[in-house]
Order: C-alpha cells, then sequence, then structure tokens
C-alpha cells in the first residue's frame, strides 16, 4: 500500500463486497483517517496499537481515550497495548487472522499502518549522513553533508524548535515549505528552513484531533516540570446556533510558564485553536501571553473568552494555587483504592443524571445554593466538587475555600472528560 | 437602540409587517452584521456610508469592495462616500426619509450605526484623565489616574500593540480580559493587560471578514513604508469537497518584512488565517516567519501550503523582484487613461469568458503552450499577464522573463479579485 493504484485496488475489492471487515495494524494516523473512509464504505473496522493508547506519539493517554469513546461509540473496536504475533491465512476461506497474545481476529483485509519509514538509501549509498532519526541529516539550508546536495519533504529531519531535538515528522506542508527553501538556494538564494513545532491535524469518524508541540509524556521524558490541564467548553457562543464541543489539553513548563504543547479533540473547530497556540509556541510564548492573546471574537466563530484563553486561565490559576484539582484518571485510582472523601455534585436539580459516576459517597447541592448550605456539608471530610465541565465546581471550590473549607478540590474537565475517559462504558 | 429590549421592538415591527426597507447610517460592523439579521426576515437593507468604503477603519478599499460586491449580488444598495444631512419624517405615510446631498431614500426604519462612544461621564465627573481616543485614559495594570479606581470594558481605551498608538476598540473579547486583569489587581494581585493587535471578526451574508492588525491605508499615514499583497485562494485542499473561496490582503513594513497586518473576506474560513497571524502580529513576526509556521494541515482543513504561506510568500516575492505586479485598481487607472499595453490572457481554452476585463488589447496565450510561443507575442509592448487567481500569471511572468522578455507584469488577485473591485459590475 504504498501508491494510488493499491487504494484503488482496495477499493474496488470493497466495492465488489469482498471486504466487511478490517483490521489496522497501528493506530496512528493513517488507521484512523482510514477508517474513516471505511465507515462510509460500511467496511467495519478493528485497531490494534502496541502502546497503551491511540495515536501514542501525538496525544497524551487521556486526549486519545476520548478519541477513542468516540471511535467506540460509532462501533470501531479498538485494542491497545496488543503487539501484533502474526497474520496467518484463514483455512477455508478467503479472510486470514491477526494473531497477538491475547487475541485471533479474522479479518477480510489488514492494513499495517505500524508507521512511516524515511526512503533514504539513494542518500545512503551517496555516502550523505544519516540522522539519527533515520531520515537525511539537513541544517538550516537543507542542505546534506554534501553541501551540493540538498533534501527535504519525507526522506529529511528537521528540528523540533520546542524541544531542541531532531525529529522525523514527514508532512506534505512542511514538505512544501522545504521545497521552496530549496529551489531558492540551487539558485543562489540564502533561504532557511528553521523547523517545527510539531503540529499535526486530522479528523476521523467525525472527531477532529490537532496537536501542536510536545505531549505531556514526552515533555516529563524530557526532564520538564510541567504544569496541565483539560478544558472542555463549546466552541461558539452559547446562544448563537451549530457550536460544538471540544476539549483542549495545554501543556506549560512549571518553571516559567512558557507554552509546551497543545491537544484539542472534538467535534467541533480544534484546528483553529491549535493553528494560533502553533504560532505561540513558535514565538516562545507563556501561558500569560496566551490568555491575552487578541484573538476574533464574534458569537458564529467563538467565546467571548475563547477555548484557548480559557485554557490558559485554567493553568493559571493552578500555577497560582487558585484551582485545586484531580484528573478523572486520579479519582479512579484513589476511589480504586478505597479512599475516603466525597463527592460533591453542583450542578443544578434538574441536570442529567450523572453518567460513570458511581458512587455512594455523593452528595449534591446545587452551585446556586452552596453559599446557603454550609450546615449541609460534611465535615472533615476531603471534598470533591465536580459538575458537567469542570467550571462550576471550580467556582464552587473558590466558594467553599471562601467559607473556611480547607480540603476541597474540583473534578477537571468534569462529568464530560470522567465519561470519555472510562474504558468500561465505551 | 442601546438595549435588548429595542431590539425586540424592532423585531416585533418586522413580524408585524411594518418594515420593509431599512436604512442604515454608517456602514461598520453593527450595519453590516443587522442587514444580514434582517435580510433573513425579508426585510430589504441601504447602506448610507460617509467613508469611501464599507468597514473604512478596519478594510482597505479594495477588501471593503469585496464585501459590497458580495452584499449587492444579494440586493442590498451601498452608497459610499455619501453623508447624512438629515432623516425627514414622509408626509401622509408611516415612514421617513434618508436625505444626503445627492440621495432622497424612504425608509421604513432608519438604524443609525455611527459608530461607537465611550461612556466616560461617571470618569469624567470624578476627574479622572480621559485619554485622547475619548475614552477613560489606563495604565497596563487598567489602573485609570487614581491608581485605586479601575476601568475596562467599552469604557476604556488600550494600546494597539502594533502602532504603539492608543486605541479605542470596544470588544466583548477585549472586556472579558480587562475583568480578568482588574479582578486580580484589586484583591492584591499583579496583573497586566498588553494591549491588543486590532482585530476584529464579523459575518455578513455569508461573507466571513476578519480583520487584524493596521490597515494599509493607515499604516502609510504612519509613515510606513509597506509591502501588501492579495492573494485569493480556495480554503481547502482542492479534491477534498467543500472548499470554499477567500482573499486574504497581508501589509508588511517593506524596511524589515515585519507583519503590520491581514484582511480576509470570503465563503471560507478566514477567522482561522486571522488568528494566526493576530498571535504572529502580537509576537512581531516578519512574513519570513510567517511562511514557516508550522501550522496544521490535512485535506479538510486546508491546502498543503496554507493561504497565509501563500500570501506570505507572495510578499516576499515581490519584496525580492521575482513578482513585479499590478494590481486591478492600478490597471483601472491604466486603462481609463488610455496608456499602451497588452493583456496575456494565460487561462487554457475552455475557461469561462473573461468577465469584467472589455478590453481589445487582449491576447490569449494558454501557460501551457507559452513556452513555444514565444513568436506569437506581441512585441515592444508591455504586457500585464492575468487568470482566474494570480497564480498562473504569475508563473507566466516568470517563463517570460525567463525568455528575454523585460517589460511584463501579472494582474494580482486575477480577474476575481477585478471583478469583486469593479462598481460597475456589482
Amino acid at each position: 500500500m504504498h501508491f494510488p493504484a493499491d487504494a484503488e485496488r482496495l477499493r474496488g475489492l470493497i466495492e465488489d463486497g469482498e471486504i466487511d471487515k478490517a483490521v489496522f495494524v497501528g493506530g496512528g494516523r493513517i488507521a484512523l483517517e482510514v477508517t474513516e473512509a471505511f465507515f462510509a464504505q460500511a467496511v467495519n473496522s478493528v485497531i490494534i496499537e502496541k502502546e497503551d493508547s491511540l495515536l501514542p506519539t501525538v496525544l497524551d493517554p487521556e486526549m486519545a481515550a476520548s478519541v477513542a469513546y468516540a471511535l467506540r461509540n460509532q462501533g470501531v473496536e479498538i485494542f491497545t497495548s496488543e503487539r501484533v504475533l502474526r497474520i496467518e491465512r484463514s483455512e477455508g476461506s478467503p479472510g486470514c487472522r491477526v494473531v497477538t497474545e491475547t487475541l485471533d481476529v479474522a479479518a477480510d483485509a489488514v492494513i499495517v499502518a505500524a508507521g512511516v519509514k524515511p526512503n533514504t538509501r539513494l542518500a545512503a549509498d551517496a555516502g550523505l549522513d544519516i540522522g539519527k532519526t533515520g531520515a537525511i541529516a539537513v541544517n538550516a539550508h537543507l542542505q546534506t553533508s554534501d553541501p551540493d546536495i540538498y533534501a527535504g519533504g519525507d526522506c529529511a529531519e528537521c528540528t523540533n524548535l520546542v524541544s531542541g531535538e531532531k525529529a522525523y515528522v514527514p508532512l506534505g506542508s512542511t514538505a512544501n515549505r522545504h521545497g521552496r527553501v530549496i529551489g531558492d538556494n540551487v539558485v543562489g538564494g540564502d533561504s532557511t528552513f528553521p523547523g517545527i513545532v510539531g503540529t499535526a491535524v486530522m479528523r476521523t469518524m467525525g472527531v477532529n484531533v490537532a496537536v501542536t508541540g510536545i505531549t505531556e509524556r514526552r515533555a516529563k521524558s524530557l526532564g520538564y516540570d510541567t504544569l496541565s490541564c483539560i478544558a472542555p467548553w463549546m466552541d461558539r457562543a452559547h446562544f448563537y446556533p451549530g457550536g460544538k464541543p471540544i476539549m483542549i489539553k495545554m501543556i506549560a513548563d512549571a518553571a516559567d510558564g512558557r507554552l509546551l504543547g497543545a491537544q484539542a479533540v472534538g467535534a467541533g473547530d480544534v484546528t483553529k485553536r491549535i493553528d494560533v497556540l502553533a504560532t505561540a509556541l513558535t514565538h516562545g510564548a507563556t501561558i500569560n501571553d496566551v490568555a491575552n492573546l487578541d484573538i476574533g471574537y464574534a458569537p458564529p466563530y467563538s467565546t467571548a473568552l475563547d477555548n484557548i484563553a480559557h485554557a490558559a486561565n485554567l493553568l493559571r490559576n493552578k500555577r497560582d494555587g487558585l484551582a485545586d484539582s484531580i484528573t478523572p484518571m486520579e479519582l479512579r485510582r484513589r476511589s480504586e483504592r478505597g479512599e475516603d472523601f466525597v463527592l460533591l455534585d453542583v450542578r443544578e436539580e434538574g441536570e442529567v443524571e450523572m453518567s460513570g459516576l458511581k458512587a455512594d459517597n455523593v452528595c449534591a447541592i446545587p452551585l446556586s445554593r452552596l453559599s446557603d448550605s454550609a450546615s449541609d456539608l460534611p465535615k472533615d471530610k476531603e471534598l470533591i466538587c465536580f459538575c458537567k465541565l469542570g467550571m462550576r465546581s471550580y467556582e464552587a471550590c473558590r466558594m467553599l475555600k471562601g467559607m473556611g473549607v480547607r480540603d476541597v478540590k474540583f473534578l477537571e474537565g468534569g462529568l464530560r472528560l470522567w465519561t470519555e475517559t472510562d474504558a468500561s462504558t465505551a
């Protein structure tokens, strides 16, 4: 599967009714984009990923869980932490079987989408330096180790401007920019390509996924002390029809507030937010800078305080000790350990019953009545406030702290993130 | 018309069939947004603007012409350079008449949308400094001249980070940011609001309009030697369904290539591009920086080389003497003066007949045959190549220069910009 003709052959087989079920080896961008295309042709997809979450190089696990939740809801089967051992021809049928240590999945077609390797044979044979990413080493002028030979596009490596590392990120947009730099230089110009910040966007099953910078996982592995948050929100003013939810994870360097990366997932417009953050990252912006960016507001396009300002403000509140939150993942771990705390539901009466958060330690006091309900609060217990998206529960925390309650937190991302990261509900 | 009840009363009159035709005094954002709302209720709109183009503080005239073109095509009447002298009650009918030096327009309703003035009475009465913009003067902490009194939102002035000037730009997004800064500071914090870059977005009659920075007109009045271009383009990959046209004007400082502003207009996604450029402006980016920004590419969202990279590259080509262009406005002036040149149509045979460019000095040689057609070229005449959007005619220029033709330019923005800026066709 490298050429258009391969895709056309696959489409022909689907149109002839030969493929009802496809198995993807690898849960990266190619698998997810092709899953959407298969769905449109009524082909069922099974994704087998060897890492512990989808899109492991570009999304942190909780954001990947949100993508997996949406895909599973539409019938895609997803298995993570499963390494494919072999693909076997099925006896007595035209299909085959994909075998891992724990699975044996029948398939009419198997798509190996386990990553991209740069084609460097010509360069290596010519004696040019190959970088430690496996792609051709180039300088900012895109000259190889032989200054009369240039390399660009999917065979060349780039500098990641956030981490300073060399990176192999083959994308058409980068290749186009490389082309201009090389074109300038071979005719005597002096153009340079500074590098990338790790931006990638894709769509799968109606979910828009966009990322820039480095993941929190990667940042930690590079030794950063990270500050991060997850902010779910609508992508336009609440009173304007057609708004859709998106969820942004923002990651900063705790030492100086410098933005390190961001991930956005949802049915709404995530690419705008990530393109803005990619631009901010390129210029070394801090979360204070992001919160004050003069980006456009009108009801058809955004909220007065855009999602990225909201996320940056949440990060500032966490940094400054104003927002004391717990992630759904942490809450789940603490529940499993049987720890003692009270979950305080601050949603208004009449809101939908909470889903997923099955527990007997729940107490419900709507935010609007909280200030009059001090006497109803459980005494001497840690309180964890929750609401739908994490906004009102943050406000509840601030009020409770003002009322002298000391041990109080809120559930970050609210019930939305709780539900979307709960594998047992998907 | 200051309160929601006023709007509700107006809507009631429309629903009762009392208003068939409304006249707007002023062609700014409020007029254009309300025109769209009226259109949805089958009310005809007439816009009377005293400046020479719509949205005169945020769009340069040729971009405003493109907006006017779209509105006129949907039945909106627009008169520019017309100052309203008086509004008279019509005798014997419930409506009135709006009178200018040359017009006398009957109306069932008149909407005065001639700008916003800050409400500073309380501040002035209290003896606080009022800035020369007419709004309350504040420092970066949003303190007024009395450091114990803060001001923010629609009554306070801001610093424009591009021009360094004080500016009065009342927007809900800025007001929200002000609120947080003031809230922090009044409880002992140390927050500052750096300023704005002049971003504004709006929608009118299906046309998205977004701007950031300063207009070319404003830049020139501030003494900048400007470099500018207009680049029409689709907003997503040509092979992906649903792409829509947008047109970007980009303005830079010719001295150092620093971005000064951008305007984007069209049915497609302009807000994303302008938000990115607003972020770049905030950080003092140059057009080289913009061309190399690592913004996201996937076919549902953009082209591999996004519209803003394309515009930045066009500016770089103009700066470097590679792109020698003429705007439709200049071409029109030269045609009117009866100057001698040949218009070279480089579109392929079978493309739509050109519209608007009625002239007897047109010669057609498709780009694909240009290199073999040197002998067909008019001799010793200035050549002005044109095509649909200005891309192929640029390429034709490069080829012709390579073939030794010296006096050759291309029509910037192509026939699209030509048509949309021609008042006689609208």
